[in-house]
């Protein structure tokens, strides 16, 4: 039975500030919600709606509820009709002298950082290392864009200034080497910067290889997410 | 004065069947607005809130209105406060034989086409040819995610079934030869498929190129979008 508490509780999660707290979050479709159960996460419920059972064979964890209640529950306007809360992983950040990953500074935009995340998974990128005040991997636009990369890919939260001296950054920049001319990663971290205003100031007292998409045309930028990908191809690929 | 009737007809212009019907579209944002004015585009009327006139000089053709009526007109949740009804070009399909550029398959999400828009745009691509059952590019989430390339990319659409043909066509698949190993095109198009589903049938019977990025790690597939980015690169890079 779905109380009026927990939905309460489930719609709070949409907040980053309640995730937080709870340290939890709620994830939605089949088959990212078959791959968490058969996963070390910690899923603490499953919840389907009846005309969900009607098509597919519920997990059996799972509890189907009213078509109404699951759309109060999901944050989707086109529901699956299933969805999962599920506590959120304590990721330790790895050893930075070793690390291959990708560094973001203030990423924005959710499906950005979903996009990111699945690039990452894409190429073997276990690390994603974000600065405090980029969006939340736990928002649901991110882990929709993600496509269930989330699972495979350790997003961190810290402040990339304190990394910068501990590995090697190629950052993406409008002026700065041919990123064809780069040979692929064994260790380093691509950074990628702000949508709209590239990497914060504090990068300018780094040392740090500046790499650039060489453009032919006149758009201003590409897409962060874009630029994500051109230069992982070339750097993890 | 902006009138009740001038209200609904914006409005109408954020479906694709009206937008069809009077051959017109809305685009927000200051830059680009300024861009169409520059530009042999057809504006037929600009909008600026109140409080943008307060902060930016409104353009000389612009009728100023108040804040609440933007509102009503604007399909932003934060509008910049500045719009323009513009005619729609009627782009002429360029001789097959000799174009180099991007073909998409029943790309559904308007981020997706309006990034495609902005790779081809930093390639210096100049046609991007839409199956029909595409999404549309007036699309305000699009125009939006185009960053103001719309204005310097063709976008057709047209049966892509009858134009395989005519030219050669390099798709994106699961199973090809390694992207990296195709030398940049002269001419040619880079054909993208549907997110979910990929080229239909129809491509089954036609000689084309397979092309595939090697995937490294677990993701199922990449975004649409990054994949564009990534094999755009290396074609007209």
């Amino acid at each position: 039975m779905l109380s009026k508490s927990q939905i309460k509780h489930i719609q709070a999660l949409r907040k980053k500030k309640d995730r937080k707290e709870h340290q939890q979050f709620v994830i939605e479709g089949r088959k990212i919600v078959h791959e968490l159960l058969d996963s070390d996460w910690d899923v603490r419920q499953v919840y389907c709606s009846k005309s969900y059972a009607l098509k597919h064979e519920p997990p059996a964890e799972s509890e189907v509820i009213e078509d109404f209640l699951f759309e109060k529950i999901s944050s989707q306007s086109n529901p699956e009709g299933i969805l999962a809360i599920v506590s959120m992983y304590a990721h330790k950040l790895p050893a930075l002298e070793s690390i291959r990953g990708i560094a973001l500074d203030r990423i924005q935009d959710p499906g950005n950082l979903g996009s990111i995340i699945r690039i990452a998974d894409w190429y073997n990128i276990k690390h994603i290392i974000c600065s405090l005040d980029s969006v939340d991997c736990y928002n649901s636009k991110t882990l929709q864009a993600s496509m269930g990369s989330i699972l495979r890919v350790q997003v961190h939260y810290t402040r990339l200034e304190d990394i910068a001296e501990q590995t090697s950054i190629y950052v993406a920049d409008m002026k700065g080497q041919d990123y064809r001319d780069i040979k692929p990663l064994y260790r380093g971290l691509l950074l990628i910067g702000n949508e709209a205003q590239g990497v914060g100031s504090w990068l300018e007292k780094k040392e740090v290889t500046k790499i650039t998409i060489p453009r032919q045309g006149q758009a201003e930028s590409l897409n962060a997410a874009i630029a994500c990908g051109i230069l992982s191809a070339q750097l993890f690929g």
